[in-house]
């Protein structure tokens, strides 16, 4: 059986090592994926992103909690960026694992960013699209919210939360710009402390005067005290408005174009990264230097001459020769 | 006059917007450096790297002042990964402009990463580019050697150096996989303090058994006090030696293969990132997303179709036409 297949058959540790191949750009993992494609699009995808300390994974915990209560099949992807430094991410999953471990309608997964963002979100939908496919019914991505990786993986969610937290006045200001006008939800968390209702004070006004939503939809501000467990049923009461939102219109269906687009523009940089690895001890690229050492072109013009070695290279990669020119 | 003309003239506010423009990724910088390119490949470039903290930003300084002793033209390309958080590239320049901003003979950049790494290479070499035009004897990259960016920049300057300091006692094993090959010169900075020796004794030791360079150069370890400016005559003598080693063989031209590859590649690069911008709002990328949502294809094959519009969008663009296909 293939790891797709099982997969399909919603086995855990082959969706983990496929998970696993994604993330070290193994070849296979392409195929894997060509076959699992078919049976995803059914899951629901939720965005989560805030800054370190504003309490997601808490209030992303809380979340799956609630979902599971309603007898869903959750997945969750988590992008920390800090976790080759500190070992975070890794730490992270496993007190949510010891939590949540012995539940196997819960699959979570953090990828590390190892500070480079690279391929980035071809990974996170490629862990998307094996959980989708394993069956899950939500999958929550969790993200730190900067880069414009995070931001495009952000914005193909079908329902998007930004978590916030009182006191810390620079948070929306300091949001990356693109962030604000593709926000569902926004949860303003620790809601016990001073200054919560100054800050959804903030937000409303800041609504008020924002005039830049694709969609007719106005976001909610959900209070949560996440280490309580405070406020989880009215955010996915929030959460449940917005999906019916989405489905009375043709919003699904626009947030999935989203995601394919962002899929195929993902996947076509792939193709040339693997084009410009597979060139690397060519004789072009010699004749090239060559050419330039004497003078005899610039680096753009002997970039462009390498370029157009790609269609060969993509129909002797689509005929099965991964080994290049 | 153009831009590259007003470089070649020595203006150094032509050389400064023209690097602005290449951060920006303005298309116009290409046709400039296409200008400027048959005008380089003069000057002898100089990488410096070392973590943060190891005085290698004042040891570059001791070195500019030594070489201008020597009535050298000089420049300086600083990579500074931290200045997007706190501002520490401007404010170094701002410091070392203080002491420089008279000397005509001297510029000095920095380049911010903004955590993003993304054609930081074609611009670094860009930016060399514009100084080796303008005449610069020597440029000297600096870099805090972490990332895979970084560690090709630096494996392309002609004499690399590695700054170290006593007491950390784990820099050496820290340092990039693949960094320790390509250094010409070990410098241990701050020798005043303790430790010096030991870690002198260290490097020795791990030179004596590593037997990975491709070249017969033996590297030298210096000893320096950049705060008081001391060891900089004999760091300049070992940088001398090493160059009169390199061009007693074909090193010179090895070095400049590198560079030209590097720069072709990246070039490469940029093509690719120009083609997928070109191709956001494509009748075609909207077709195959329909295709896509109507099950009747997968990403990658999506993106295959894609990448086979390239060799008419280079066609098109350098037949002058550059709003894409």
């Amino acid at each position: 059986m293939s790891l797709a297949e099982k997969v399909l058959a919603g086995d855990v540790q082959a969706a983990a090592r496929l998970i696993t191949l994604l993330e070290d750009n193994a070849p296979e993992a392409d195929d894997e994926i060509d076959s699992l494609y078919p049976h995803t699009g059914k899951a629901y995808l939720i965005g989560v992103t805030g800054a370190p300390g504003t309490g997601k994974s808490t209030l992303t915990d809380n979340l799956l909690g609630y979902f599971r209560g309603q007898g869903k099949n959750i997945g969750v992807v988590a992008i920390d960026p800090t976790s080759a430094l500190t070992g975070g991410a890794i730490l992270g999953d496993r007190i949510r694992m010891q939590r949540h471990g012995a539940d196997n309608k819960v699959f979570i997964r953090s990828l590390a960013t190892r500070g480079w963002s690279g391929g980035l979100a071809r990974v996170v939908l490629g862990a998307v699209h094996v959980m989708d496919a394993m069956g899950k019914d939500i999958i929550i991505i969790e993200t730190v919210g900067s880069g414009q990786v995070e931001l495009d993986i952000f914005r193909a969610a079908d329902t998007t939360l930004v978590v916030l937290t009182p006191g810390s006045g620079d948070d929306i200001q300091m949001m990356k710009a693109g962030i604000l006008e593709v926000v569902d939800i926004f949860v303003v968390n620790k809601a016990d402390k001073e200054g919560a209702g100054l800050l959804q004070a903030d937000i409303e006004s800041m609504l008020s005067m924002a005039g830049n939503r694709s969609d007719a939809w106005q976001p909610p501000v959900v209070l949560t005290e996440a280490i309580n467990d405070k406020g989880t049923g009215e955010l996915a009461g929030a959460i449940s408005e917005h999906h019916d939102y989405l489905t009375s219109g043709n919003g699904i269906e626009a947030k999935r174009r989203v995601r394919i687009r962002l899929d195929i523009l993902e996947n076509l940089e792939g193709v040339f990264k693997d084009f410009i690895c597979s060139i690397q001890d060519s004789e072009l690229l010699r004749k090239q230097v060559d050419d330039l050492l004497r003078g005899k072109s610039v680096p753009r013009r002997a970039a462009g001459k390498m370029a157009g070695l790609l269609s060969d290279y993509i129909k002797k990669r689509e005929s099965g020769n991964k080994n290049g020119l």
